[in-house]
């Protein structure tokens, strides 16, 4: 059987459900931390599975180049290479390729590009990329697209999706069904409603295991997002999970959940957490501030994660400045845990039916703020 | 009642006790990770603890500077600083500051020196850095003293001795006795011998918790190490614990022990593991080598870390390879946990009577090494 999901709960648009994963199931709304090169950055396995985490995502593009994705197959899986014992997705390698502007040349069958760690040369094309996923292991697979670039005329969103949808077609032709592993389609067309339209009319009628939402949190701001989301979700099927990639700051989520999004993944936790820059419930915290330079208090007193439940502020604080590498470490491990512990949050209102008031207590602490 | 030490049992002139503090009681021969800024380097406390590590260090010099020692105080101390809750030893500054050349001016009563962090100007004599390591709330203190360096001539030698040997009883005459804490005298007198009798002659006169052996470990070889410890050693009196400053690789641990000493701290474990350098049975190992690219075994099968537990050579190099920071933590995190594999193994030996054929088969398997 493959990958299914499971709805268990509308309220409103938003969503509970399960999905169901060779590498076992999974609640729904799933924020996944992303794994970029066979680690999320600064943590262990273990801290992540900790955090409650339950399935990651990994880089085709990073892990082709490094270890490859042949070598990575030989080695068992990435899974077994990163210790990872729930789902995992892979993005198709697109996202990142298309942004080596410069480095790389598009044509109608796939990409070439060379690498930013030598300057060797690749290709990726859809075949390529779903057969780089298969040795990689992936529970989810992604359709190998075009990231269309923000802003772009109507014309140039046009062509740019069209030429994925055209790539989706060829993904889900060579994607070898397995049990548990499953193939997800990428909608695209800007913030343009025919063009998303017709994308998602395009890849329906191909037929995935789930569908993603692609070309947002490229620089349209949050409001287009919410925007394009309202019009584009309804166009989706139901029965299907959705994902929406790359998203997001807390309250992207919080939003994107909302108007009926399953899945998300982005680099704003760890990166922020290496960079000292906490996200708690009482909003956006900068460890790296003076004022936490005495401060005994724990960053957020309700979170569960060593940062919070056995160091201090003024802790934190020392070891950014001193450029001390637990500071990025505990940094990295809170804003894992405050995610999982949001979309946690988000889901048991789901299903008990109070989204909104909930939603509501969750953006009256960000207002807050943390320094009243 | 003071710090104490308590004799268990001696094999040749090799010893197992327990050192007793007012944060526990840690068996002898020790090994203490250096937590230099209040941190291991890449290590939560919660990974050092699982080692086995019972006594960390902590650096007077850094800690003074950032976040200074009145504000650890404010704080709670160091060990509520860094949730360690076991027993801390403190150096004094005087190896760091001595380190200091050009930015420091040494005269009878202490030594100014300018911080490598923002240049501003600062003083240490015995009275303050004993009254820093209390602020630290250090359950080991030790006197400040000149590491001398080397090679010194024997006038060098003996003129550096004896101003450290004048600085050790100020440092006694203002050590505020406190239950579980102690102050440890350091010996002096580089390799010369008559220095050395003449230093722990006047140490034990003043009398102390515990003697250290400074000036070793500072470029005169593991020959010349071992050949001082051979008539310095028994200069010492038996009922206290012995402490080799700074000291050291697998080996030079081995022949210490066998020497008669009980303690001992090194950055050489963390150092060597943020460059990917692994200690194991078989002796070290750099991972960084392309020969571990497509290796699935484990670096040291019969370790209990995580990263020989759950990963492949292969990952590890990988890690290393792209800079990942897990690299470097899984790789300390191994160093130190072969280095407590490595004391427990010879204090139970020690404790059975079989110290040189445990030494003979741990020097087998360095000697046999990684590749045959
Ligand atoms: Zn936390
Ligand atoms: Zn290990």
């Amino acid at each position: 059987m493959t990958l299914e999901w499971k709805l268990q709960q509308t309220d409103g648009r938003a969503r509970a459900g399960t999905l169901h994963t060779a590498h076992g199931t999974v609640p729904t709304p799933v924020f996944m931390p992303v794994g970029t090169a066979g680690t999320v950055k600064a943590m262990t396995a273990d801290a992540v599975r900790s955090t409650g985490a339950r399935m990651v995502l990994g880089n085709t593009y990073h892990l082709m180049l490094r270890p490859g994705a042949e070598r990575v197959a030989r080695l068992g899986g990435l899974h077994r290479l990163m210790d990872w014992k729930g789902p995992i997705l892979t993005d198709s390698g697109g996202f990142q390729v298309m942004s080596l502007s410069g480095l790389r040349k598009m044509d109608e069958d796939g990409v070439t590009f060379q690498s930013h760690v030598d300057g060797s040369k690749h290709r990726l094309t859809p075949e390529r990329s779903v057969e780089i996923q298969r040795l990689l292991g992936a529970d989810v697979t992604m359709c190998f697209d075009e990231c269309t670039p923000f802003p772009a005329t109507h014309e140039e969103a046009a062509k740019s999706m069209r030429l994925s949808m055209r790539w989706a077609a060829r993904c889900r032709t060579c994607f070898e069904p397995r049990d548990g592993h499953g193939l997800f389609g990428i909608v695209q067309g800007s913030t343009f409603e025919d063009l998303r339209a017709e994308s998602s009319a395009a890849l329906t009628g191909i037929g995935f295991e789930g569908y993603a939402i692609g070309g947002l949190a490229v620089g349209e701001g949050q409001e287009a997002m919410f925007s394009t989301l309202d019009f584009t979700v309804p166009m989706l099927p139901a029965s299907h999970p959705r994902y929406l990639m790359g998203v997001g700051k807390p309250s992207d989520l919080l939003g994107a959940v909302r108007r009926g999004v399953d899945m998300f993944d982005c680099v704003i936790p760890t990166r922020s957490g290496r960079m000292g820059r906490a996200y708690t419930a009482r909003g956006q915290i900068n460890l790296r501030n003076a004022r936490h330079a005495e401060d005994d208090r724990p960053l957020d007193p309700d979170c569960g994660c060593p940062a919070c439940r056995k160091h201090s502020r003024a802790y934190l604080h020392h070891l950014l400045k001193c450029d001390e590498m637990l500071g990025p470490i505990l940094l990295t491990w809170h804003n894992i845990q405050y995610y999982q512990d949001l979309m946690a949050r988000m889901r048991d209102a789901i299903l008990e039916g109070r989204f909104e008031a909930e939603a509501a207590l969750i953006e009256a602490g960000w207002a807050a703020g943390d320094e009243a």
